[in-house]
Formats: C-alpha cells, structure tokens, sequence
C-alpha cells in the first residue's frame, strides 16, 4: 500500500530519527512513501525508506523536480504551494502525522476529509487521528485500517 | 478587506445563525466575504452578507457556476476538488472558522500556513486559532490582527 | 454572460488597442470579462470594460491580489501558475482569444476542452477556433453561441 | 530523461500503435514516461514502455488511482480535471505530442510554455512543434534538445 508521511519541514533530530525510522518500517513492509519532497520530516522519512529500498514519492510545491530531497525516488512537481498538501494525502492509502506545524494541520484535515485512516506520532491532537506511541504501532494502525476499508 | 469564512457544509440551525449573522456584520463593515460556495455555513454567511448588500465570492470545489448557493454573488469554479480549500483562505486577509469538519481542520491549517490571522467561533481548539465568543468579536479580532499587519 | 479574454502579457499597442475596444463593448453589453489578471491583452480588456463600467475577474498565476493590474474588479489568488489557465476558461461561458503565445494556446485548448465557443481576433489558427475580424464581431458570435447552448 | 506523452484519449489502432512504439523506444533508451495515465495514447504508451521494463507515470485527472490504465506503473492522483494537464508536461524534460484533440492543444501550449522541446507525430501544427516522421525521430529529436539544454 501506499502511506503518506506529513510533518513539519524544520524538525528536530529526535523527530527525524522517528520519521526515519517510520520509513524504514514501511520499506521492509513494502509499503510505498508519499510525502511532499521537501525538508524535515520529508527527508527523513524518505532516508529511512530508500535506505530500505523502498519507492519515495514526493509530491512538491515548486514546479521543479530538482526541488525533491535526494531520498525521494519518484519526484513530481506541482507549481501548486500549499495546494498541493491535498495531493500528498489523496494519493496515500493512509497517513501518518509527525509533529508538524500549520501545514500539517491541514493536511491532517484533507486526510480525514478524504476518509482516510491517520496515525499520529506526537502531533495535533484532532479528532479522528489515533494517538500512537512508536513507529512500529503507526505501521500497524495504518495497515490493519486500511485492512479494514478493502 | 476580505474575510474568508470557513465551516460545515450541514449545520443545526443555531450554527447557521451564528454564520448569517456573521455575514451581516462583515457586509455592514464594508468586508467581502469569501467562502467556498456550497450549502451550510457557507450558505448562511453568503445570505447573511447578501441581505446587507455585500460581495460573497463562493470558490467552488466543482468545475460548475451553478453550484454554488444562491446567495455568492461571484461564483468561482475550480473543478479541484478540496484541493479548492487553499484557494478558500489565499483570498481573503483574514479568517473565521465556524463549527466545522475536516475540511474546516485543513482549511485552518491553510490559513495558518498562509499567515492569516484566524478567529475560530466554537470550531476546533487548535494552536494559533482565537476562539471568540460570537460574530461581533469575531470581525473586531479580523479587523484588529488585519490592521496590525498592515 | 461571462467571457473570457486569452491573449499575451506583452503585445503591441495596436493589439492592446483591439482588446481595450473588446472589453468595452462586453461591458457595453451587460457581460463580466475574465481573464489571467496580468498584464498585455489581460490589462487592456479590464480596461475597456472598466471604463464602461463592467464586471472584470482576474484569476491570478500568483498567490497574491495585489500582482491583479488595477482595472481587475474581482481579483482570484491561486498559486498555480500556468495552471490557473484552466481556470480561466472554466470560468467564462465562452473565449476570445487575442494574438498571444504558448499560454494562449493553453487556453484555447482549455476552452475547446471544456465545450466553451471561441472566437479568435488575429490568434492561432486552430480548428474549433471562428476567426473574427472584430471586437464587435468577437462579441456577436460569442453571443449568439452562447444563446444556441442555453 | 523523463518524456511527457500526450494525445488523444481515444485513437484509431494505427495510432496507437505509434504510441506503442514510442513507448518501446522510450523506455529502451531507459527514459521514464510521464502521460495523463488514462486511454488511447495514454494507455498505448504505457503499454510499449512497461513492455520494456520502463517506468511510467500516470497524473490522472480523478482523484482516484484506481482509474489508470494497467500500464502505469506511478499512478499519480491529482482531483483536479483538465487542469492536470499542466502537471503533466511540468513533470517531463520535454514532449511528444501524437495527433490528439483540444486537450492535447492545451498541453503543448502548455509544454511550449514550460520551455519544453516539442515533437509532434502527425498532430496540431503549432509554431515550436517539431513535426517528426516515426518515434525513432521523436526519440533522436527529444534526446537532442534535452542535451542542448544541459
């Protein structure tokens, strides 16, 4: 399946060894990564994915692919800014939120508006998103929801 | 200035007055409404504005003018799905959540991304939104947070 | 009727002249002009028709308003970039199209796509588009169309 | 390389036995192909590419993954209508156009206006195209003008 990482693009090192580590997890099961290409969270995630062999896709703002962080595998350019926070959730099975900012939030809200399943590690607390403790348990929330919904 | 309103599109009653008088209030101050044009809040703040003869863009998620309520006096069809949400809150200078869904979540999240200022009538508690007691502080704190910026 | 006006951001003042004359006598004739909200050809037909008082929507490539030239009425945001030519088009009941370059050619594609009629004022001459030797021409068969569809 | 593909959505099977060809070359080349991942060309293109190992990415106009056709290996959701064409050309380094309708204009217009080469198979004639006899043409005409550009 394909899982949408979203979070801040500014983050700490202890939120990045969480996101990476998520993308890790998600590689070794197969998944696909989706996130929005650029710095943070995205970075991260990407790293631990494609250290894994796992595809990244990044789905940018600018409309240059060389805009993409080097982890992301399959880079796609919008030109769109913010906008294009609701293509990075609609083309996941299900998301997972990493701490994050404004942007976040809303994508946060097109996931859930899309009815999509959204873990959250440390992030907004928003009804709809399940509160989760570790990267392992926001693989497991998105694969047994996702399970659920097919 | 303009004044996105953002909001369920089905509402109990008491919301949909809340957003009606809102939209009175803004047109009476001489603000232009900007909403996403379909039914709920956004219908109520549209007719609100519209029985004090203000201008109501409605920013549609569909590729169709029709659609929007009949109370937008200028109807803008994106086709975009709501992916529209962050064309909602880039045109106005300010905003106001009311109620509200997921698609309200991201639509604060866009705005806050966006830099404007945000009052929020019983709608989500999130960081950065100022939660006020009704329409009339509502437009006091767009109008204050709009000046200081300016 | 809304029309929309496609033509390049830079041209010559004898095509700037044709198309302040076309948004004159839309605006003459009761219809909104809208357009990308920029320069050339787009500055020119807010001109005219602000000059007779008429409606002008200029949806922007940019995320900013105040980028509208200042005969724009109703200016759109989008941060879309080329993009925002979809929107254009979707946005008028149907085209005319004036001289222009690559993105007019966009347009009239969008416009043909989309169902729209277009008249073309000395533009690229392409199947579907009626070439017209005037504004009042361009006005006259966009209106008759129009009628023929409704 | 990546090499956007556009055409018509629906085409006779000398067409898209073109397209299928082109796809071959393409991916033989080890270019990825960049499409609107739907029928005709589209699905003709993606065809002759996987068929040759070769990536190929699908930006479809719904937002559903599900609508593309079984030959695209990335599809890319958008929601977003006939405005995806942008996305379609922005995400190749240039284009082959085979014959195609209105939307097909759009997005050379659109190509033409990212500053992408252009190769026209049998298609609009379009000042900048560059009318070719057979995909290998198209392949050596895209191939070039890249290099030029780098």
């Amino acid at each position: 399946m394909r899982v949408s990482v979203i979070g801040g693009s500014s983050v700490p090192p202890e939120t990045a060894a969480v996101a990476e580590e998520l993308g890790k997890r998600l590689a070794d099961r197969g998944h696909t990564v989706v996130c929005g290409g650029l710095g943070g969270v995205m970075e991260a995630v990407c790293r631990g994915a494609a250290s894994a062999g796992g595809e990244t896709i990044g789905i940018l703002p600018t409309d240059r692919r060389a805009d993409a962080n080097p982890h992301v595998t399959v880079p796609i350019a919008t030109g769109m800014g913010h906008a294009r926070n609701a293509l990075v959730v609609m083309n996941g099975d299900a998301a997972v939120a990493i701490d994050g900012g404004p942007g976040t939030l809303s994508e946060i809200g097109m996931a859930l508006a899309h009815g999509r399943a959204v873990a959250g590690l440390d992030t907004h607390a928003v009804s709809g998103v399940e509160a989760v403790k570790s990267p392992a348990d926001a693989v497991d929330y998105v694969e047994r929801e996702s399970e659920s919904t097919t």
